[in-house]
């Protein structure tokens, strides 16, 4: 296996779940996974650090980003820009640790473009009724915003068969475990394996050409 | 998840340890896995059951299996012929066991080609050195097979690039863990579970078009 941590991306339907297994995943595995901060263009909170939640930056500084190619991917939310950095991903990767990045399905496939050994997941909660009862439980949404809701959510499962794994969140901790299963399993794909199998093959025939002397 | 279960094949160097790999796996999880049962146009020695050990043929018959199409893959070996029943494999799968095939890479690729979901796992010691180490500490061959099994094992290392995963068989019970594991998470591929996010999709298209109304 290399040392090379393993870029990751969860999405999900708004009501999924996926903050929860984001949060749970790296109280759980704190050793094996960074969160990526993110940069934005909106102003610091009371309380919030420059690095910590945010990199903050003017609209020109991310500008300048964007042009220069520091952003694996940005988007734009209420009059804001948010996007993530490349140096920051890149550096805790060849850390050695894995950076799930929570991002939605655009972000998503702008990321896999560049780095097609991107992994995708997806989580959904187990039906469509289940994903109703959920926004309508978390009673911070009106009716009207909840039909939008519901909508983006059918565009967004057009969307997620671009994506590597589906998570259905029924039960909390089995998500959280299947996510580390997942990426677990995926640092053993051939694949991500061929330097090991090179050097045992480079052995062999040294070996073998020493035998016929 | 859908209740099929998946065809996976193990395959690996002479001395990677794939035999008792297999057999460890099914003794930990035996509601998950089902062996597949050869069909071999060699004797019944003493003991073994038709059915148990293999289905024993005559060449007629085996000759008529793969005119038919009726063996996912077969090989000679020593004078007699092996080969993988289709239909014994298709029932396991659809009672929702995983079936795990332990064959060589060329039946390997017959099956991936037949069988394109295929999963196909394969396992080394983690050094040329300890592949050496091992095949002299079986202490059953001699110098001049292990030097057969040696350059085998480098023809072996090329066709591995066409398998899905590698396990590097440091400590047994790890790579059970690990062939566990990647066969869990393979299950949560999104082509595989399509009908899943069919369902949802349906569903809430449904709820919307009753909340239009």
């Amino acid at each position: 296996m290399s040392n090379k941590g393993l870029l990751a991306v969860l999405s999900g339907f708004a009501g999924s779940g996926k903050g929860t297994i984001m949060k749970k995943l790296l109280e759980k595995y704190p050793e094996d996974y960074a969160l990526s901060v993110s940069a934005t263009t909106r102003h610091p909170r009371p309380g919030e650090e420059e690095g910590r939640e945010y990199f903050f930056k003017t609209e020109e500084e991310f500008k300048e980003m964007i042009c220069s190619g520091e952003l694996l991917e940005y988007a734009g939310y209420v009059g804001h820009h948010y996007g993530t950095p490349r140096a920051y991903v890149e550096d805790q990767l060849s850390l050695g640790k894995n950076v799930i990045l929570e991002i939605e399905i655009q972000g998503a496939l702008q990321i896999k473009e560049k780095f097609p050994d991107t992994l995708l997941m997806f989580v959904t909660p187990p039906s469509a009724v289940e994903l109703m009862n959920r926004l309508k439980g978390r009673g911070t949404e009106t009716e009207e915003e909840i039909i939008a809701r519901l909508s983006r959510a059918v565009e967004e499962a057009d969307g997620c068969e671009a994506y590597d794994y589906l998570i259905i969140n029924d039960d909390i901790d089995e998500s959280v475990a299947n996510v580390h299963r997942i990426i677990e399993s995926e640092q053993l794909r051939m694949r991500r394996c061929l330097p090991e199998i090179e050097a045992i093959k480079n052995d062999l025939r040294t070996f073998l050409k020493e035998e016929e002397k």
